[in-house]
C-alpha cells in the first residue's frame, strides 16, 4: 500500500531518468524534491515540469542534492561515474534512510549497448558499501526515461526490487505500485542486483532492434502482488 | 517461421530442462534426439515421455550425446560443470552447427539462488570459445523445467535470444515460437548473454518468494515479432 505521506528526494533529478521518476511520483501524490549539483538547474526543471504537466505546486520542489537527501526515500539517479563522489559527500545524511539505486553502468559502441562490470558486482551494492546504515534498495532500472519524462504515455512494466531490508523493499514496491502501469515485485536480496542492472542493456538493445520502448514483466505471479 | 524439417539434438536431454525442451519441441513437430552420457538413460527417458505424452514414435529418439550432436540444432542442457568436458569432446562435430546454450551457472544457499560468475562472462560465451566454427546462440535460460517436463501446463514467456549469427538466432526464435505460449525475441549479440543467464537466479528467487512459476515477458514489442 502506498504511503503518500512519504517525501521522496531524487539525487540527479534533472537527468532524464530522475526527472521522469520524480514527475510520475509527484503525479501519484508524493511530495518530491528534485535534487541537483546545481540547485538552479533543479529549480528550472521543476518549473518546466509544472508548466508542462498538471503537477500540484506543492508536490515538487527543486534544490541541491543535499536537500533531496533529507527526504524519507532518496532515489539515486545520477550517472554511474557520479555515484561514488556524491554518496561519499552525503553518506552521513543517508543513515537509516531508504536509498534507492536505479543506476545502470552501461557502455555504447558500434555493437549497441552493453553492461560494464562493477567491482562491487552492482551499482546498488557499491552504494550500500559507501553509505553505511542506509537501507539500500535496487529498483526502477528499466524505466523508460524518455517515455516517463517527455510524454504522458502509459508504461507497462514490473519494477524488480532487490534489497536486504524487507520493510524498505515494501516501501519501494509501494512507490512503483503508485505509478499507473507499474507493479513492484520483490525479487530477493541485494546480491541479485547485478542481473537486473545489466538487463537494462538487454532492454535498450531490444528497443533499438524493434524500434520500441520495451518493458519487463514477470508472468505467473499472484494477482495480489 | 518454424522450419519443421530441422532435427534438434539435446545434449544432457535427460535432465529436467533438456527433457522438457525436447518434449515440447517434439510435440511441436521437430525431430528430437535426446542425448546423454549414458545412452540407455536417454532411451529410457524417451520411452517414458512417449508413454506419458502423446508424442509421435518417430519424433523422439535417445542416444549418446555424440549422436545428438549430429543434429541440425544442438541444445546444450548439461549442468555448468559438465559443459567444458562435453564441448571439448565433441567440438569437431559442432562446426557450422547451430549450438544453443541454455546453461545457467547458479548457486543456492540459505539466502536463496544466486548467479555464480563465469570467467568468460557467460556460459554461452564459454561454449563459443570451446567450439570454434559453431554458430552459438543463447536461449531458453528461463524455461520452467518442472512445468515443461512434468505436466502439460501452458507456459507464458518470452525466450530471450542472443547471438552474433543473425540466421542462427532466427532459427532459434523459430524453435521458441513453435512452442505454445513462448515467443522468441532477438536481443542482440552474444555479449548480452550474461544478464540473461544471471536473471535465472532472479526468476527462481521470485518463484520461491511468491510460490509460483514466473515467466519473463517483454512488453511493447510489435505484434509480428
Amino acid at each position: 500500500m502506498a504511503d503518500r505521506s512519504l517525501t521522496v528526494g531524487v539525487l540527479g533529478g534533472t537527468g532524464p531518468q530522475g526527472r521522469g521518476l520524480g514527475l510520475r511520483l509527484a503525479s501519484a501524490g508524493y511530495r518530491v524534491v528534485v535534487g541537483s549539483r546545481v540547485p538552479q538547474r533543479a529549480a528550472d526543471t521543476v518549473a518546466r515540469l509544472r508548466d508542462r504537466y498538471d503537477v500540484d505546486v506543492d508536490a515538487m520542489s527543486g534544490g541541491p542534492n543535499r536537500e533531496a537527501a533529507d527526504s524519507d526515500v532518496v532515489i539515486v539517479a545520477v550517472p554511474f561515474d557520479g555515484v561514488q563522489p556524491l554518496i561519499e559527500s552525503i553518506a552521513d545524511r543517508l543513515r537509516r534512510k531508504i536509498v534507492v539505486s536505479c543506476v545502470n553502468r552501461l557502455g555504447f559502441d558500434e555493437h549497441g549497448p552493453h553492461p560494464i562490470p562493477v567491482d562491487e558486482r552492482s551499482a546498488t551494492e557499491l552504494i550500500a558499501g559507501l553509505a553505511p546504515g542506509a537501507r539500500v534498495v535496487g529498483a526502477f532500472h528499466h524505466v523508460p526515461a524518455g517515455r516517463l519524462a517527455d510524454d504522458a504515455g502509459a508504461v507497462d512494466m514490473d519494477v524488480l526490487v532487490t534489497g536486504d531490508d524487507a520493510d524498505a523493499c515494501d516501501v519501494v514496491c509501494g512507490l512503483a505500485d503508485a505509478i499507473p502501469g507499474m507493479r513492484g515485485v520483490r525479487v530477493g536480496p541485494l546480491r541479485l542486483s547485478r542481473p537486473i542492472e545489466e538487463l537494462t542493456a538487454v532492454v535498450l538493445s531490444v528497443n533499438k532492434r524493434y524500434g520500441t520502448t520495451a518493458g519487463v514483466r514477470l508472468t505467473g505471479l499472484p494477482d495480489d502482488v
